[in-house]
């Protein structure tokens, strides 16, 4: 039952073959303007789920229904394996589109998708209906090439309607639906590859949690010249506290924060160096003018692999023109911490809280609120299931595969908690397809390849995919 | 011609004698709703500098004129010596008036002036046209007890329109004016003493300087998940620097901030651990819960004497309700320092400026504006204009006289420095005088003995007044 090289010819015919009407279906798709944001198009994106659920009714998988939540409704599907022993993966995506119009600066009606120079155009064509819909291609490729009735594993797919919106209602459906989602892999089909050029793998995103400290000084503004220097400044102790979230070397001063930070390992070093890693254009895509991290990290380490502090906001006492000599009342801290794996979220908040406890001087009286927290996801380079991805992808792209990390954070962690089995990410989109911006789209070629991609991945997987 | 107990006794019987009419006449002038922040009282303060012109020429001073300036009038009045070579004081004081309307708390008519329990009720009652009258009274039993056609001294007013609006045109009034204005001596009458029982005299008040700094970092807000710790952050930088204001003893960290200041001398320590000092009392009017300021000083050498950095406002990200997970572009720092004898503005300015820029990291680019500075003022105790000051008050209260400063800062250092004269204070207002409060108040004991000072005052500093 092994895939050959024969494997790979029938499954890039298939693929070839089938591009065409493939796209007809993704335009079809794209057409339905299923912005979650935005109240108006709530039976857009409803018709959105429908048309997906017929979609994967006629690729073939006998289960394909709507979930219901608070919000926009989900669309499950499940097609068992033939095999009693096959593992089973679950396939992340959403087919909710970030709003768009075309007087923010599209050259053509977003949701009227276009091609051209081998690119379709269209909001939603990379994130993240494209990179749901090439997995309908893949399974059909996979299955005409190994000549099977059913997928080497057990497929499931969950295709949620409000990613865009924050997935407010996320966490309690997969809470509420653990025992139909159970698998043994979770891929995650949304996210980016570093470029047209080099075809990568990211294995693992930060956490996140982040919080908002009020401080209390005096109970009213109070005049500077006839009390400054005398009393605790609750602005002058905020800056005191950001100020010293970081040591002279940019790392976290928190004691604790990093208890428990699973290291960069030497190859991963090794691979991330490889990356053709532009600096210059780097800080340009973050409109930035200068580098600065923790001391003995490169920047694509610091943004991918190291728990970070960061100030979201800072406030207090006069704004407006001109000076105002006041001791301030009261002042705010908005911090945000991003974890990655081995941190605790509740253990880092409760470190901080310890901190800020212990560093403000009598007569200045606080209270911290967190958020929430977002747990970090990672699976080592050596794990079955990662190799697999590398693996299909190889195939797929002819080219080495190398690896990434996310530097943000979101339910893919969700998945990985409630689920308890590692998250895997498949994406092909490139930086330059404009997620959230005007005139998005995807690449031909890759939306193909990422079919490919799927068709080798299920029997890899059920080969060699179990940790 | 020195005076005598006899001279004493002559005094307060006049003050005694006089003191009804004396009332009645401060009633008329405290009628007068001379609130130079409101446009729509601008003729009431141009009439309540014409009744003083009026009730100075009537006092006998030969000289009493308006001086118009772009904005309220001020009022010069002049009474040479008979003496050649007298020495020639200035009294300063302002015959404007903070706003006030009985919906803010008042009692009585704020404009009405009601005299019960030995009080008199009014606005501006002690801010500050009680304490510019007590002096027509005052020369008047200087010349009456001492049978004097004219003063000891060459004695000038200087009675500003503008000060309760931030003496706008004061500066370049008395620049223009400086010929005129010329003296040996200035005598502030517009502060207090530390309490009914403690009588003082105020020895200094500490200059100021205030900055506002902006930084820039990213070209606009950035995700902080992408980018954050990897790139500079304007808040954190922000915050950075007002931490590093202070050291850990809250001393202020830029270097050669302290350069020039006159240290407190082990009398001044002593008198100023004489002062019956109620911490909690003062806590409660400073709205405060703690005591905070530079290590190895008590608070009130600490907002008397020692020079300080404050941080008047803080500004940077996201400020609404919420988390928001960014590197913010930009953050803002607003800066006061107070200034002591010895120090220098534009020094300090400098000093502040290449500690700023030494400071930021690459990546962040900053400006700086300065708002202004004014300049601190202080007299030594061995002065001998300031023991004739002591000597008077003593004479008047029978007690005595101990010694404060003034944390704050004001127009009296511009009289310092364009008169080159020094500056000191002769004021009998308390601290529940309730200055810009509601139920303004000024002690009529208290007022006579202001009479009283400054009758003995004139002939004291004729004889012994001159540094």
């Amino acid at each position: 039952m092994s895939d050959t090289p024969d494997t790979d010819n029938a499954v890039r015919a298939f693929v070839d073959g089938h591009g065409p009407a493939f796209l007809d279906d993704l335009s079809e798709w794209l057409r339905i303007p299923s912005v979650s944001a935005d109240p108006a198009h709530a039976d857009d994106v409803r018709r959105s789920a429908q048309w997906l659920v017929a979609h994967l009714t006629a690729t073939g998988f006998p289960v394909a229904e709507i979930w219901e939540t608070p919000g926009a409704p989900a669309v499950f599907a499940q097609w068992p394996s033939g095999d009693p022993d096959a593992p089973t993966v679950l396939v992340y995506g959403h087919h909710d589109v970030q709003p768009a119009a075309r007087a923010d600066g599209w050259r053509t009606d977003p949701f009227d998708p276009v091609i051209a120079d081998g690119r379709l155009h269209a909001r939603g064509a990379a994130d993240d209906k494209g990179q749901v819909l090439f997995h309908t291609l893949g399974v059909r490729a996979h299955l005409a090439a190994t000549d099977r009735g059913a997928p080497a594993v057990n497929l499931k797919l969950l295709i949620e309607g409000e990613e865009e919106s924050g997935s407010p209602h996320f966490p309690e459906l997969i809470q509420d639906r653990a025992d139909r989602l159970a698998c043994d892999t979770v891929i995650v089909s949304d996210t980016g590859m570093w470029s047209e050029d080099t075809p990568t793998v990211c294995t693992g995103m930060r956490g996140l949690t982040d919080c908002q400290i009020d401080l209390h000084g005096p109970d009213q503004d109070i005049h500077s010249g006839s009390f400054g220097g005398a009393v605790p400044n609750p602005a002058t102790e905020a800056a005191r506290l950001a100020a010293a979230l970081h040591d002279a070397d940019r790392r976290v001063a928190i004691p604790g924060f990093y208890d428990g930070v699973v290291e960069l390992t030497d190859r991963e070093r090794e691979l991330f160096a490889e990356l053709p890693f532009d600096e210059a254009a780097w800080l340009r895509t973050a409109h930035s003018h200068g580098a600065l991290g923790e001391a003995g990290y490169s920047t694509l380490e610091r943004i991918w692999a190291r728990p970070t502090a960061e100030v979201n906001g800072i406030a207090g006492g006069y704004q407006g023109p001109g000076g105002k000599t006041i001791v301030p009342s009261t002042a705010q801290l908005k911090l945000s911490f991003r974890l990655v794996a081995g941190q605790d979220g509740e253990k880092v908040q409760a470190a901080v809280r310890d901190w800020v406890a212990a560093r403000l001087p009598a007569g200045i009286r606080h209270e911290i609120t967190f958020w929430g927290a977002t747990r970090p996801c990672l699976t080592p380079l050596d794990h079955p299931a990662l190799q697999s991805v590398v693996r299909a992808m190889g195939r797929a792209f002819g080219q080495k595969v190398r690896f990434t990390r996310e530097g943000g954070s979101g339910p893919a962690a969700d998945l990985q908690d409630v689920l308890r089995a590692p998250v895997l990410f498949l994406g092909i989109s490139v930086p330059s397809d404009g997620w959230h911006a005007p005139n998005e789209k995807v690449e031909l070629d890759l939306l193909m390849k990422g079919a490919e991609t799927a068709a080798y991945l299920w029997g890899d997987l059920a080969e060699n995919g179990r940790a």
